[in-house]
């Protein structure tokens, strides 16, 4: 019998609608992909992305998961009406733009870019940065994105520092956890680049006590989720000189607000949260890996733990 | 006793004065560093560089080893007075912070960086870059420096075409050579990084024509030497719109004279000849584990073999 998979997307239906059939066929799986679910009982998987219209999920009484095209998922975990498995997107084409995303800026923190790329004195100071070697990078949040970002700088031999809430050992990278492990962290950064997931216990996580940790000319390096900073207390450590420079490509609001004083900071850069996006390519491919596995029996890929949040 | 060592390298003394001393204390020698040597008959070690004026080495009778700077001695090796063991610098920090630069540079054009770190305009357009396995990039010359930068290109997934003027092989590196690899490579690049030395072969390497094979949006990322382009086909190239930009960290003359076009060419970033520097750090490391191996009666490191010259 053919699946009935709801795909609850609609703003980037047009990414998918020729890509998710044909890798559900490539993988012998025979479903019919909708858009409207006039029969919700009918439904046996939903992709959904945390900004569609269904909020409802009671209807859905035979769907055997919810299948998330985002990464995080503070804005459903908290749906009272969501009880079927829940799975957010690791892709790796999301991995893959958030390393290069994060070792650039890294690089380019670490080089010094901005007074070449802007340099209307036309000054000639040809003293070297350090090497890799001898900056020390925090790495805040130590899951999925957050490892591979420590590894890829760790390859380029910069001093990675990891840091969770609770306790992990991630082979080849010095981790520290808890309060006492942050402390420690951010006392000693060059570069401190923020990965965690929006939690109730990681909302400004960097408040203007853990900011005034942070050396003179550090940086730090923001893809992961707005709220994880404290902006006030942030853009006051900035005028202060407190801080080096923050590179920012997520935020309370987006797009960022016309008016907001991160725009004309001379020392923030805006990205327009484009570190990680789910491609629709990598994504089909772990949706229908994710089908191809509950059919089977199998355990689900990213199962989101509802007790913790993500 | 107190070694006597000979700084015959003046004009870099600023950078050794304190390491130097520190680390060879650090390592238990006693030694004095001087940087003049009236009585040449006392100095057991000679710190050298192929620029410094010292030339007759006849008069350090005593002397058991002269430790270049420079990575090449190509100035030096034909010297006949020089008949003390010669050591090159062979200095990881060199290639380490030519492939930092050189990943930094490629990462800064494949995530349109520039657009976001000067933006008056406060644009918030979230299209996401391609991935850096939908990238190519051309590394011309495929020596110590550009293996070691194509293949920290390739951990982070662009695709690298290797070139060079004869056929070499390189593990995981896909390799084209000759006139019409060079077509090949630079027809197909979306950055070109040059990491050629300077030979009557490679001078102008990039001239009009060769330009004119590249496409529209390329960039040229010079870490080499400045003679590899022609400047003013390169300049010619921009200003037609038929090259997208150049970073360019060396040039025909440096520091870059004022009044030259680089300077304020909206497509062309200038950095003050920084890929790829000698660090005192790392050298006077290498520097002190030389004279303690001497001193030890063990094998000298990166001792330059006369007969090959190198």
């Amino acid at each position: 019998m053919s699946l009935c998979i709801f795909f609850a997307a609609p703003a980037v239906w047009d990414e998918y609608c020729d890509i998710l059939p044909a890798l559900l066929t490539e993988a012998g799986i025979a479903a019919e992909v909708v858009t409207e679910a006039p029969d919700p009982a009918a439904v046996d998987y939903i992709i959904y992305a945390p900004s569609a219209p269904l909020q409802d999920f009671t209807p859905f009484t035979r769907c055997k998961a919810v299948l998330s095209l985002w990464a995080g998922v503070e804005r459903i975990v908290g749906n009272a009406t969501l009880t079927q498995p829940l799975c957010r997107m690791v892709d790796t084409g999301l991995t893959e733009g958030m390393v290069e995303w994060v070792v650039g800026h890294t690089l380019r923190h670490h080089l010094g870019m901005d007074r070449h790329i802007v340099n209307p004195g036309h000054v000639w100071d040809p003293t070297c940065p350090p090497l890799a070697r001898e900056r020390v990078v925090a790495m805040l949040g130590m899951g999925a994105l957050g490892t591979a970002c420590a590894r890829a700088l760790a390859a380029l031999n910069f001093q990675i520092l990891g840091w969770s809430r609770t306790s992990k050992v991630v082979e080849g990278i010095n981790c520290l956890h808890g309060d006492a492990g942050l402390e420690a962290a951010l006392r000693r950064a060059d570069i401190v680049v923020t990965l965690l997931p929006k939690t109730p216990e990681t909302e400004n996580l960097l408040d203007a006590r853990r900011l005034g940790w942070m050396k003179r000319d550090a940086v730090i390096v923001n893809p992961g989720r707005g709220a994880l900073i404290d902006d006030a207390a942030l853009l006051a450590a900035l005028d202060a000189g407190a801080l080096g420079h923050a590179t920012l490509d997520v935020f309370r609001v987006e797009p960022l607000p016309a008016d907001h004083p991160f725009w004309s900071h001379p020392r923030v850069t805006v990205t327009p949260h484009i570190a990680a996006d789910t491609r629709a390519t990598g994504a089909a491919r772990v949706l229908v890996e994710n089908i191809r596995r509950a059919e089977a029996g199998q355990d689900l890929m990213n199962l989101v733990d509802r007790a913790r949040g993500y």
